[in-house]
């Protein structure tokens, strides 16, 4: 039997409510885990709905005018702690019962809950990519165990486990290639913010389905898996792989290659982070994986196709604050493509241009890594949406 | 640095030259492997030659008519001892110098050796797949580690290393399919010798081929698989998997599937068994695999193109004398086709004939077995060419 005391991070959004109903699943076989803290941003309702059903000892929200309101949905159903912000976050990762940190908060500030809970020597259950991207340099070498919840990472994670590192010649992540793997290049001008959106495989956030469709987000995991894995990026390679269906490779020293395959449902990696070390059996309705019915593809990533991706992961190379100037500048062109204000393309040369003007700081602060970020969303919000800087 | 002393059983074979290869190769890269035995059948000249380079302790011949002979080759290079037949094969693999024991021989005798081997607790690498097949019930349990040799059965055991059976849904061994995959099942009248040595992916010998084109060979894969992992019949599929990049896959409870992949080369296998539970880089020049290059496509195994591999596996299931009855009928029918004695798809024929008029017995003896063999043997011999009994 599992038991284990989380706190959850993010606990309205997507991976927030997937990671409730596993525990949920988890507790009707019989296992035993419950929530010390829900932390959210702006959804109340939900977050109500959630504390009533699971009775945290600690609810944290946002933002501190939002915490009468939240108070009188639901002073009725529960009489725990109600804090908000930084402070909420700190309190929620570092409660002496919480013993999991289930880490699904999006963006760059992300990366403070996840020191304190390293700090606090929790387990981190992590899925706030920025984390490691922006401030992997801080989080590597913490000793608290990480357990990744993207499903590449876990693929990857349950790959790599017990093996000694000079058995790992390469590490492979896969990639769909979005929607735009077999568009004709002369058409990118053309691409529209509807046909940008429509992902083949996940359902996802807005910047999150650009990122797949530039690939930035494969080269912010490439990143992450640099720092999660203690890997040279001289090992870390990508995939296109359109079934999604193998989401991590790994190569061994003597020419063997192991794979994780499994459909594509963000439950499977929950679960995997939730019962480490241990593995059970899915609870939740989770169709088995017919491999009759796939043939499975794999292509290397395109540099013409694909070039903010390459820029991205030759910003991870140099390293330093270029990782954080890249997520800060790449949100922002993401937002301005959707915005219309700037073509697709424009997102990987504006990336290029914001990065090259950036002048990196090696091993940076926390404070050197918010300066860069400031300084990239200004930068990226100011460029031209043409061919000049 | 890997230390082993090693007697390989069938040294003169693909597979046993292939083992010598491979020490060598790991020999220049600095590990230190010696050949305390060497065993072989009729192929005195390359055995010499074997001898005189690798200077064994004690050198095995299968025919006694045959050690004047081996023995004026080899004196001016080597003065080791010379033994013939079961007591040299006893005496290689009892060998106080012996850790471990390659054995590779060809044959349901080859079971004897398997066994003084475990008694002996020596560690096992396995390729004389008649030892599970006919005798999984004698091996089963037996304590010391039996370490397969085959690609398909080594991918399993390199997946299942440190996992707990419970965490195992299922497990699936690839089968490239033989050369009439795709063949008009109306036409498997016709099929000639010629067409059926016609393996897609691996050079073997020609029983083997012909196994490989009825699909017994892969039933006798799935029976090793279960006295060798200790899995029920329930957790065995077969995926036809005509690449032959995927050579097995591992279903765990969580719907989770690891898979093990490599070039078709069986110095992988050979060389991990050696080196086991050691992995080393890869010493022999095995290309790396691409995966850009290949579709990698599954499919299930039909009962009309493949009847005798279900017969072969509920064989398998009833269990006792069974399966031996299957491996001594397919070798006689399977050489009978060579023959031009009988015709292709009257291999499944007798087969299921021969196994429906065995009077089984459960859990047998050595002599039992034997016996067993003999008649079915006889009775394959028997078997009239067309569909009469």
């Amino acid at each position: 039997m599992i038991t284990r005391k989380i706190a959850i991070l993010g606990s309205t959004g997507s991976l927030g409510s997937q990671t409730l109903s596993v525990v949920e699943a988890l507790n009707r076989a019989g296992h035993n885990l419950s929530v010390v803290a829900l932390a959210a941003g702006k959804n109340l309702e939900l977050l109500a709905a959630q504390a009533q059903r699971f009775q945290p000892a600690l609810i944290v929200i946002e933002q501190t005018r939002d915490l009468n309101r939240l108070g009188r949905l639901l002073r009725p159903y529960w009489s725990g702690e109600i804090l908000a912000g930084g402070e909420g976050l700190h309190a929620a990762v570092t409660h002496p019962q919480t013993e999991l940190v289930v880490h699904a908060l999006v963006g760059a500030t992300g990366l403070i809950p996840t020191l304190e809970a390293l700090q606090a020597h929790k387990t981190l259950a992590l899925a706030n990519k920025e984390s490691l991207v922006i401030g992997g340099h801080l989080v590597k070498g913490k000793g608290s165990p990480i357990i990744p919840l993207d499903s590449e990472h876990s693929a990857l994670y349950q790959l790599l486990q017990q093996r000694e590192p000079t058995e790992v010649a390469r590490v492979i992540l896969t990639a769909s290639g979005g929607p735009f793997r077999t568009r004709a290049l002369d058409s990118f001008s053309q691409i529209t913010v509807e046909e940008a959106l429509q992902h083949p495989t996940w359902k996802m956030g807005k910047r999150i389905t650009i990122d797949s469709a530039t690939l930035v987000n494969k080269a912010f995991e490439v990143i992450e898996a640099h720092w999660l894995f203690d890997l040279p990026y001289e090992k870390l390679d990508v995939l296109l792989h359109p079934q999604s269906v193998v989401h991590g490779l790994v190569e061994l020293c003597d020419g063997s290659v192991l794979a994780h395959l499994s459909r594509p449902d963000m439950r499977l990696p929950i679960q995997y982070a939730l019962a480490y070390p241990e593995r059970v059996a899915s609870l939740v309705e989770i169709e088995r994986l017919d491999l009759v019915k796939q043939k499975l593809e794999f292509a290397p990533v395109g540099r013409e196709r694909y070039p903010a991706f390459w820029t991205v992961i030759e910003a991870g190379r140099r390293g330093g604050t270029l990782p954080a100037v890249a997520n800060a500048a790449d949100e922002i062109l993401a937002q301005r493509f959707l915005n219309r204000e700037i073509s697709f393309s424009r997102i990987a040369e504006g990336l290029e241009i914001v990065l090259g003007e950036h002048q990196p700081v090696q091993n940076p602060s926390l404070q050197e890594i918010w300066e860069a970020d400031r300084w990239a969303r200004e930068r990226a919000g100011k460029l031209s949406p043409y061919g000049v800087r």
